[in-house]
């Protein structure tokens, strides 16, 4: 655990130093849970972007992009249902006037009790050795399934008093379990109230003649609201997706892990329409398409698994999350959802206009089925940055710090570096880099010795380095130094063109999908 | 007038019809002043943020991109003197309950006084014929001049007025000249009040925890305050440019123009950090530099003009506009601004740190100056859009309707049809999409008669139709029909995707620049 935090912090201190990501508003001592991207973190997050629409939009003859305003009509939130149920139960504690997410403190109550059967485990494991069975122990050991016991009592009481909205219970249960405050130590609770997680600003110039509207809390709105407007200027006909990508914004209690989790962040969301009763296969189709899209970037199969959810969202007939392993842990990086007719009937209710679809081969009118795929763009920056991120120990005992970024995704693709700063090097250098440059990102570097410089874009993430030397004078050759294998290979000044694009181009690796 | 007034009409219908841009929350009778991008406005958005990005970042080796977050520390906002000086004059009519710009109600009250000149000049250049001199006229006829003296009158009073922020000296002047409210006729008015036109929103759970946050209404300040941030990380030399694009937002009172002025739009920003003392050279530099990328579009030198400012914003010290020729008239479509040490000065002064540069050449430390180039995305859609759309007669005397969008910009690069829809050729034709996909947007069109597809790709903007008959079955070649000039040529299909990309790659269009 200190290890994952250590790792964690590394992270975070890369992303700063090599201008990945900066706390945002820093010179005035940060916002909380609010980030910008650096110069080279508008990079990468453009090109994951980038990578996402692709494939998603280009290569898919029957799904198509738009780009919807963050203001939205605000009846359209009491459609979605975000007005009414997208809250936070929160509670304060009257002595420090810190507040919680009731849930959180309960959760976090049962986190503690997990740890004493881990303990009991792993003490067991070493006592009992090669013949230790774990499954056995769990299900036997009368300390451990006394934990357990307890674990499942309190967590099914809370869900039951959430789902009923029974919050003076959920109180009730923290105030049973006497549950402290963590900063003070008090156990002076408030009762627990609901919370709406979205922004809300007023259009309009006075207070009386303003109009309440939200900041979206997510794409997907934009897409259902636009469903027949896209149809029929597009004459899409079903099976059709509509994709975008764009900022939302959550006002999290609790805001955390660095981007993992931020109050704005940005979202790529794909509804797909389909006829009713086929959502059973398309959600199967989905949940292995963007897989394939994830392992098409060559992080490790090991990092993804499925999570399926249990417990469905009002609008879900079926949802699945693919997992990622993070700094500190698998968590959700994708969603898949099954949404039924939730959203588009809901909004032909609540706009009285019809939201159907003329199915020619049925010879009828039904309101779409969808089924979504959405992914947080900041939490794909950070699942890429950080698995890439490695520190290696080289032959002669130095450890290199280097940041392996799948080179379709890297900002820089390569760096041109002169030997050194003298004898027309540099000319030929920078001839290298204008060549270059219309296709890709490229840099010239002339300062510090070229095995530092190496180093630098090693750290940096560039997958190539291009060294101009005397020879090159004389052949027209170049040094081309791979970053993750730190290879090098002389090759012709016209080959180096060719043995980028052949690594670096994206439809190369969109193949692989 | 009524012509314009016609014409932008057409423009509207257009980019609805063709899914360029829709009225936003439209099944909610629309949200005003904001818009959707559809399928095709989407991407052509895109393409015209991309072309910024390469043009500024990718080109330029001193010029890095950022992308930093709408929201931003308070304080930001009040060093950037826009919590102070960011506001409108607003007057309410007490009849009518109607807000005004108190400002444009007396410039529209100048406009019909300017009418009675023009009309004044219509009559008498009919009446002179050719003898008729403009200029003298304007000059000598006493009607007009005394009509002049009386605009130039109430404008200065105005001006002054605003700037020494006497607001009951506005009032007094809307009511000396019996200004009516448009609605009610009423001449019934409150005073006139200051109207910030920042959105707030607060962040944290709880009214008295809360932070009161604004949405930026320019994306310039996120780069100030990552200046000293990306200048360290990225080892940066002045002089040196960071790029960003990314939404902003302004409660406008009154918005209008269809997506000219919107609440909420989006922005691609330059901040060039130079000597002291350098300000002049660059700031001519950047005139031409941003000029010049936007005739490489060839929408016509004609439709470009400079406005140089006479009144300067408090952070200027030059300013410049490079004026377009949209539906209504020319108006400003990108700024150029000398802004002097102005921002990053303030933020020193508000945050408490540095934000200076050590320049090794001057063995000295100091504030850069700034140079910005600010274009809203927005316009510059509008302005591409309207510019292309024309209607033509073509020599049987039909009209077609034509989307002459500059290719590179272009949505769809081509449209790839069967003739029939049988004898294989569409099985050929999706052949060709799918060697062409991986390079392009391209789309499969087998619907209607082939005239007909190509009217439909011709209002869509697509640069080039590539029909598959029956001969290319024989001989593997296809006619590809050119959307400008309906030219049609046939060639062998392996030569279809080299000519797509001599027109349509924007390393091309860039290296006109």
């Amino acid at each position: 655990m200190a290890n994952q935090e250590d790792d964690f912090k590394k992270v975070i201190s890369h992303a700063k130093e090599y201008g990945y990501v900066f706390q945002s508003s820093e010179i005035y001592d940060g916002l909380s849970a609010v980030y910008d991207y650096g110069q080279n973190g508008a990079e990468l997050k453009k090109n994951i972007r980038e990578y996402w629409w692709r494939a998603m939009v280009q290569l898919n003859d029957n799904i198509v992009g738009i780009d919807s305003a963050i203001f939205m009509h605000p009846t359209i939130w009491k459609a979605s249902g975000h007005v009414d149920a997208f809250n936070d139960p929160l509670i304060d504690n009257k002595d420090s006037k810190k507040r919680y997410r009731a849930d959180v403190l309960i959760e976090d109550y049962c986190a503690k009790i997990e740890a004493k059967i881990d303990k009991e485990v792993a003490k067991a494991a070493k006592r009992f050795g090669d013949a230790f069975n774990k499954e056995e122990f769990l299900a036997t050991n009368p300390r451990v399934v006394g934990y357990q016991e307890k674990i499942n009592t309190i967590l099914s009481r809370m869900a039951k008093s959430l789902e009923e909205e029974d919050l003076a219970d959920v109180k009730a249960l923290i105030e049973e379990l006497e549950i402290a405050c963590p900063l003070s130590g008090s156990k002076n609770w408030t009762d627990v109230k609901q919370f709406n997680l979205m922004f809300g600003t007023k259009l309009g110039a006075s207070a009386d003649s303003a109009m309440d509207l939200y900041l979206r809390p997510e794409t997907a709105q934009g897409i259902f609201v636009n469903f027949s407007n896209v149809q029929k200027t597009g004459r899409m006909k079903i099976p059709f997706g509509i994709a975008q990508t764009g900022k939302a914004f959550r006002n999290e209690i609790v805001a955390r892990q660095f981007i993992f989790r931020m109050r704005e962040f940005e979202q790529m969301e794909m509804q797909f329409f389909i006829k009713p009763g086929t959502q059973k296969e398309w959600y199967e189709h989905w949940k292995e398409t963007r897989l394939r899209w994830h392992l098409s970037l060559g992080m490790g199969e090991d990092n993804y698994r499925f999570h399926d959810h249990e417990k469905l969202a009002h609008y879900a007939d079926a949802a699945a999350d693919i997992e990622f392993k993070f700094p500190f842990g698998f968590k959700e990086l994708e969603g898949i959802h099954s949404r039924t007719d939730f959203d588009l009937s809901s909004h032909e209710e609540f706009s009285g206009k019809k939201l159907q679809y003329f199915d020619h081969e049925e010879n009828k009118s039904y309101v779409p089925y969808v089924l979504e795929t959405s992914i947080g763009l900041d939490r794909m920056f950070l699942a890429v940055f950080s698995n890439s991120l490695k520190e290696e120990e080289l032959e002669n005992g130095t450890i290199r710090t280097v940041l392996k970024l799948p080179a379709v995704l890297a900002p820089t693709k390569a760096a041109v570096l002169p030997l050194l700063k003298k004898d027309g090097l540099p000319e030929l250098a920078h001839e290298i880099v204008n060549e270059l440059k219309w296709d890709y990102n490229v840099i010239y570097d002339e300062k510090d010795a070229v095995g530092r410089r190496y180093r630098r874009q090693d750290a940096n993430g560039t997958p190539f380095c291009i060294t101009v030397d005397h020879q090159s004078l004389e052949d027209n050759t170049v040094t081309i130094r791979h970053r993750d294998t730190m290879e090098q290979q002389r090759v012709s000044v016209d080959k180096v063109k060719e043995i980028i694009a052949s690594e670096v181009d994206m439809k190369h690796w969109l193949s692989k999908i």
